[in-house]
């Protein structure tokens, strides 16, 4: 499982087009979150266990970033090695799930489609940061 | 050696803080590019004798999104495994001038430095692609 948090001035995005048959079903529209982390998630082959490490890494995160709201960003062009998109697409809800039972504020950009990105990170030293477990 | 190769409407950066000894002798200034291919390109260990074998993964990328202007942004987030900044340094140099010789229209985005990141990521399923070699 691999995350890359980037701490963003905000960000925008916009579905554009369904890539897999497991892709959420959603509304295509632009949407924008501002002052949060945005956490680009690729899910790896055997995660399943792996949730709960994840969770600590970003915990650390965000901890010395001192942001609480974060936005979960499916982003498979991270890893050579993903899980299956079923797999995958249950792994993130447990993912967002555990990450608002530790009381982070958090959104999730749609799995399964391309999308047009814009986004502004911050420059600051801890403003991109990989995770890997 | 991991480039994620992204077709940018827009690019803008500006250096904040040096990180390494061996980073670029620049100028801080924000630096913006239209229309082009972005680059994020690490550099990892045993990446000696493999910057030809990417140089063709981006021939082939950039011919199937129909764009001859490339800036390599060294972006350290990609990897768990990233060379020595000495290597890294002469490695993004020898990939630059290739790309050069292949008769693209580079730029560089400073190595060594944290930076300010601000990107328009166009919407098209080439948009986005990871390349590892």
């Amino acid at each position: 499982m691999k995350v890359l948090l980037t701490h963003a001035d905000f960000i925008e995005f916009e579905p554009t087009v369904k890539e897999l048959r497991s892709a959420d079903e959603i509304e295509k529209k632009l949407c924008r979150y501002e002052e949060l982390v945005v956490a680009f998630t690729a899910i790896e082959k055997g995660d399943e266990n792996k949730i709960d490490q994840m969770i600590n890494e970003i915990k650390t995160a965000l901890d010395r970033i001192g942001v609480k709201k974060i936005l979960v960003y499916p982003f498979a062009h991270l890893s050579n090695n993903l899980a299956k998109p079923g797999t995958a697409k249950e792994l993130l809800q447990e993912f967002i799930k555990k990450l608002k039972n530790e009381g982070y504020e958090v959104y999730k950009a749609p799995f399964g489609w391309t999308k047009a990105l814009h986004i502004k990170v911050k420059g600051h030293p801890l403003a991109e940061q990989l995770r890997t477990v």
